[in-house]
Order: structure tokens, then sequence, then C-alpha cells
């Protein structure tokens, strides 16, 4: 931890480095950067905003030096409070704003990390290119907080996840030195990969200033949108699993339950059909018949397949904006992200209602149920403490119940401070007692004096 | 080191592990796991047979106890010496070959580690799945081979790399002490990705044991598949860039100079036209009219679209067999496997054959155009020392060279003992000081006493 007044003295420094407007400590700027997208909360003490890597370089040297915690930020868009600094100064990433390159013979972006999600995608359209990890958060998440969070989204069944493309980063490093791990080319065998360790390392190993990014042409081919909607979920759950086995590869194969589907039509006025459960789907034509045919054997109540561009659009804002439609409902919301096999989905989404009586609490449930990795939102009141106890309560069975089936407690949104207990607890009841200790061991190797993001993750498991 | 004497006083212990006939050092049984595909040689001082993981991980810990450098081998196709054991012991792995599971609904194999790959493949193809990365050894190489190397193949410009199929690793550390690595889960955010630290390790940080492994069904679509030739070799990288600039994603694009056709024509009784340059490409449907239309305006001298099955099937041998045939013509080769950005795959290609009039030697070309992973094989007399030593230097020339503009030595078949000096110019080159440091402080870090596959790769550079 650094106080206000041990930062005061360091002030001259800082600013020297920065410029004095991007060292920040008024109670507005730092209330701002207090807290994340899911409500966890810290208490930094000041915010800076490196305009270079340079700069940021220093910055970090004199960090390490003065044993300064740092907290890397993109968008604050962590739900896990990945992003929160306890005591310390939050690195604001939003001056690191440039797209380098599209490259479109050799297939990679250079890019880097405080460029919006959203915006790479629209200047790599203008090329008929895209990057297809999708997080629900992409129109404002930032290239840095999606590799350090390892993100994923609706496209992943198809894409996968963000680890699946990422060719090489510069990273500064907790001493201030500037690396850059792998290379802008399809194929590299030159040492160890060090680029997948910073994939997902949640700003604990250093910070993400650029990448060199996989991309893929705009598919050609017409997609088929529908809507397959159950009179209860485990028809649909049946119908994934059919589809999957009878190798089926969807574009996008989204779960959405009744109440989700009652809370979009409430918040954005649309008029979709609310059943128990919902399926969103995208296939390439030649599945059509033959999903649809699985679809209808496992008896679905209604399918509307998307007429048109604008229908499938909506299709999808639905299933985009559940999160925050379903949010609105209560004061307080905790986001599950268990990935589960898909073979456990039935008994998962049974185990899941199961907490909601035993607990007392509404729970919600959408989220990627082709990759098994659906997040029930958790509703409470977080005036009542002893409805945020259930909650928490809530929360913790459902991510044992993932442990206990084979599954992660963490398909996308990560660890941060808030499944440090559970990510222990999986680590060694899936994979015995050395993968803690090694990750353990390589974050004190890279960061001697514990300054960047610490008290989280895999240090505080 | 371990000589023959030490080992002989712990031959009891070795075999109450082992079992008897699994501990074996007549000198027919060493000399046939002396040398690896590419002529790399050693001296093995035993070669154990461990039967399960039990057994392995009891091995390990003597080996540990005693400092014996221990090094797995699967099948010895290694190009770069990566196999081969310097005074030490030989793990042969090939009692590991249970497919546990196909699980069709998950979309995984969980597989042991000496399975050799085309057998995998054979069984996943009963349920309609695949395995995509096809490196020209799958006939002999094993799934820990592959996943030591991270290997590649001819399929890899659609699909990826080994590392973008490995979803965890069950592995014994260089203690003993066994560890799973990962989830067999599509996502999973749990922890830092150690998964992919071992792909491509080279067995110089664990022995992998098991893997989980993502599968893909077999595509439904009719992929054309064809021969275009050319007058050099210029049109057809061309062909190559604007293919790729125009978003045509080949399924395989792979390049062959007319010395490679010739020696399949020779070796294998084929006809396939020689040209001084010949692209295999396979194409969906939709997209041959396209790709044909910017083939013949680059300027092709011939094109023969595959008629059928049988036709398509030779064109894929073809290619296949190019390195056997090539070799063949010369008691000594050296494959070069430098990837390069696609844009100077024209320069690397001049380069090449700069180098083959400097040095004297002659270089045939072929390999994967569409990753700009091209191999030239260097031919020489192995007999004559002045002729291999230019060979060498032929093989540091083009590896330089990549360097220079980008590329990386090594696209798949990785370092071994032979690119360790370029390896560690390539690191510091294109990455800074630390990439290195901190891979040799990993390998230091698990391996602390230096015990596996030891004096190669990241220790060594």
């Amino acid at each position: 931890v650094v106080t206000k007044r041990e930062l005061q003295r360091l002030k001259p420094e800082l600013e020297r480095i920065l410029g004095s407007g991007n060292v920040l400590w008024d109670e507005k700027k730092l209330k701002e950067y207090s807290r994340d997208m899911a409500d966890f909360r810290g208490d930094p003490v000041a915010v800076v905003r490196p305009g270079s890597t340079e700069e940021l370089s220093r910055l970090v040297r004199l960090a390490n030096r003065e044993r300064i915690p740092i907290v890397p930020w993109g968008a604050g868009s962590s739900l896990t409070g990945a992003a929160i600094s306890h005591a310390g100064v939050v690195v604001e990433m939003s001056r690191f704003d440039r797209i380098i390159e599209v490259d479109t013979v050799n297939w990679f972006v250079h890019v880097q990390a405080g460029v919006i999600l959203d915006r790479l995608n629209r200047e790599l359209e203008k090329s008929g290119f895209f990057f297809p990890p999708d997080p629900a958060s992409s129109f404002i998440c930032t290239v840095g907080g999606v590799l350090s969070e390892g993100a994923g989204g609706l496209r992943c069944v198809r894409y996968g996840t963000v680890k699946d493309w990422v060719l090489a980063l510069k990273v500064v490093l907790p001493n201030g030195d500037v690396a850059i791990f792998g290379e802008p080319l399809p194929k590299n065998r030159a040492g160890y990969d060090l680029v997948h360790l910073f994939v997902g390392s949640e700003g604990t190993l250093g910070i993400i200033v650029e990448a060199w990014l996989k991309i893929q042409p705009i598919p050609y081919r017409r997609i088929t949108r529908m809507m397959t909607h159950f009179h209860s979920w485990k028809p649909a759950v049946q119908a994934i699993t059919r589809l999957r086995s009878e190798r089926v590869q969807a574009a996008l194969l989204e779960f959405m339950d009744g109440n989700t589907v009652k809370a979009v039509n409430r918040d954005f006025g649309t008029s979709f059909p609310v059943h128990p459960a919902t399926l969103l789907i995208d296939l390439e034509e030649e599945l059509v018949q033959k999903s649809l045919a699985i679809i209808r054997s496992c008896g679905a109540a209604e399918v509307v397949v998307a007429k048109n561009e604008e229908e499938a659009e909506a299709m999808y804002q639905a299933r985009a904006w559940s999160y925050i439609a379903v949010r609105s409902e209560a004061t307080g919301s905790r986001a599950e992200d268990v990935c589960v096999p898909i073979t456990k989905l039935a008994d998962y989404l049974t185990f899941v209602e199961k907490v909601s009586k035993r607990r007392r609490l509404k729970i919600v449930v959408h989220g990627h149920a082709g990759d098994g990795n659906v997040h029930p939102l958790i509703l409470f009141d977080k005036n009542d403490r002893e409805s945020v106890k259930r909650a928490d309560a809530a929360f913790e069975d459902i991510c044992e119940y993932a442990i206990r089936v084979g599954g992660t407690i963490t398909g996308e949104h990560g660890i941060g401070s808030q499944k440090v207990r559970l990510l222990r607890k999986q680590l060694i009841a899936h994979g015995g007692a050395q993968p803690l200790k090694i990750m353990k061991a390589i974050k004190r190797m890279l960061d001697k004096r514990g300054i960047m993001n610490p008290g989280k993750y895999v240090e505080a498991a």
C-alpha cells in the first residue's frame, strides 16, 4: 500500500515522467476509478495516464523502486474486482489508443492496449476482416483488458476465446523493462510460449501495451439465425447435446431463460416470445434442415427463423443486452461464470434451481450454452446484509458444484479478488498441488516486489 | 551425465520400478535410440520403457535424486536433435498407448502420450471427427512428441498448429510429481495458462503423459483441390499474396519447386507436370472461381483441378512425401524451418537461391507457403567435411535472414540442439533481453537439478 502522503513526496517525479495533467488525485477522479462494472470497490490513491511505453516504463520503474502497488485500467468493465486498486495507483491506459497496422496479407492487426474493441472491429471491417472474440462489454472494453482477462463472448463457440487469437504482446514488466513475447507470424516455435502466460494474467505479471492479434475474413456465407423456444430447459439442453453429438458446429448457440427474455422485452421494448427456455442459434445454410429436425425432435415449443438482417440483429441484441436488462431488476447482482462439460449442463441448471430455492434468491440464467458456459445472475438487495450474505453463499454453492462435476469456476470473467479461495480449491482438486505452486513461483519470479495488481488472483490463492 | 557403471549400481532399483524387461542397454537397443530422423546423434546409456504414470513418476524421482539426465522419446522423428540423449537415459513412451475417451458431445479426445497420430485420427474418424494438425511424420509420430514440439503440418494454414488444439495436459514434473494443467473444457480462465508453457517445451520441463485435445467435425463441404504451376516462383508468391489480401482462406496452400516434383515423380512413379513452382491448393467450392481468376491473372502456366478423390489424394501424397523423396538424393540434408511474413516470401526465396549459389549446394524448396513456412532442404555429402561445413553455413545464412526480416528460425520443427545460438539471437533481436531470461528462469525453477533433456533449447541458449 501507499499513502497519499508518500505519493505527495513523489509527485514532482511522477509529473516529470507523465506531465502534470496526467497525475490525478482529486476525489471525483478517484471515485470514478474506484469501482468496476460488478461494483467491486477499492480506494486508489492516484490515477495516472501514461502516454507512451517509455513513460509507462519509467513509471513502473519508479513504482518498483518505491514499492507502490499499481493496477492497469482499461475500461473497468471487469466483473471480478480485477481492475480495482486498494491503496495503490491506477494506471489508466486510454492514451494507448492507436491502431498501428492492419495487415491484410499476413492477417494480423497491430494495436495498442487502450483501443476499444468495437472501434478495432469497425476499423477491420473496412478491409473485410474481424477479430472474433466478442465480450458483451465490447462497446467499452479495451484490447488490453480483453487480453488481460483472456475474455470470451458469444462467437467463441465457433472461434474460441481471446487466447486463440494472440500472436505477440509488448509488455512493460514489473521491473520496468519492456519485452516482446511471440512473433506476428502464423507459426512460431522459438522458445517457451510466454504469450499465453500473459493472456489472462489479469495485470499481475506486467502491463500489456501493444498486441499483434490474428484477424479473420468476415464469413462470406449467409448465416441463418433462429430463436427456438422450449417448455423447460431440459429439452433445450437435450437439443444442444444432440446438435453437438451430430457434429453441428453452430456459429452462435446461446441460452436465455424466461426471466431474461421478459427483462429484455421490458427494457428494450421488444416482444420476443417468453418461454422457460430459449436458444439463439446461428447456422450455416447447409446445417439448417438437419438442425431444425433435431431441435423439433427434442420438443421445441416454437421456432422463429429470422427473415431478414434486421430481425436477426434484434435477436442478437436481445442476448447481448441480457445482463444489463436483468441486472436492473435488483440493487445487487453477482454474475456466475462457471463452465461445465456440456454433458453436465442439465444437472447444472437443476442445481441452480435448487440453490435459488434454498437461498431464497431470484437467479436468472443466460449465457453461452454451446460452450457449457452459462451465466446465472444472482439478484439480491445490496442494502440488506442478510440478502448479500445469501447471495455470496449461492455464488459459492454454484462454483463448488462446478468444481465437483469437472467444470471450472470461470470460463471468461477471470478470478480477480472474487474467486481467490475457489481458484485454490479448483486447481488442487483437478490438478494436484503443483499447478498453483508453479503459478505462485512465476508471479514471485516476475514481480519480486509484489507491485503488480497485488493481493489478488494467483498470488492470494 | 551418467556412466554405465553408475547406472549398473541403480539397475536393481530401476528394475524394481519398471520390471526387468523394460530396462534395456544392449548395444543394438542403444543404437536404435541414438539418432533422430535428421541424423542428429547421441549416446544414451539406457533405454527404459515405463508402463504407467505411477512407474514414470517413480523413475523421474529416482533420476532427480541421482541427477541422471532423462530424455523422453516418442518416435524419434524430431528434425532438430530434440529427442537425442547425451550420456543419459531415454524414456521410451510407447507403452502409453491408450485412447482413453473420445467425447463427441464435449468435442475432445483424452489420449495417452504414446499414441501414434494417424492411429488417433483413424479412431476419431469412426465418429466423424478429426484432430487437425498433421505433421508429415503423422504415420509414426506420437501425441506426446507432437505436443512437446508444438508441431504443425499441411492443414495448419486453416486450423492453426498444435498449440491451438490442446485443452489440458497431465505431466510428470522433473521432481516426479504428477500435475494436470488446464481443464477439458472449451473455456477456462482458472489461473495462469501453464498448458501452453508445456506445449513446445521439447521435454525440458517435464514429460507429458496424457492430453485432452480438441477435436473437430470432419468438414461436410466438398473441397476442390488443384495444382497450379508457374514459370518461376515470383508469380506463385504473388498469387499467394493476392489470395490472402482478397480474403481467400485456403484449406491447404503448399509450395513445391521443380526439383521437388521431379524427385516425387522419380520415387513414387507419378507424372505430375514439372514447372519451377507449383502450388497445391484446397478451396471450398464458393472460393474456386474467384481464386482461379486471381491465380490466372498472376500468370499461372498450368492449372490442374483434381477430377476425383483419387487424383486429389495423389496430389496430397506428392506434397506429403516431398521431404522423403528429396532427402534420398544426397547422403546428408538439413531441413530449414523458417517462417517469414508472407509479404517477405518472394525476397526470402530469392535469398535462398543466392545462398545455394554462394555455398555451392543444391537447395530444394517445398513447404507451407500459405503460412510463410517454406522448408528449403539443403543437400550435402555427409562424408565430405567441407560439404557439411558449407551446409551448416547455408543453414545459418537462411536463419539469420529470417531473423533480419522479422521471421522466425522455426515455424514447427523447434530448436533442439540444432538452433540454440540462433534462438538466442532471435529472442534478443525481436523481444529484448527479458524473454530469454524469463524462459531460463522458468526452466531452472521447474527443473532445479537440470535433469530434463539437458543442454539443449532454452537452457543452452
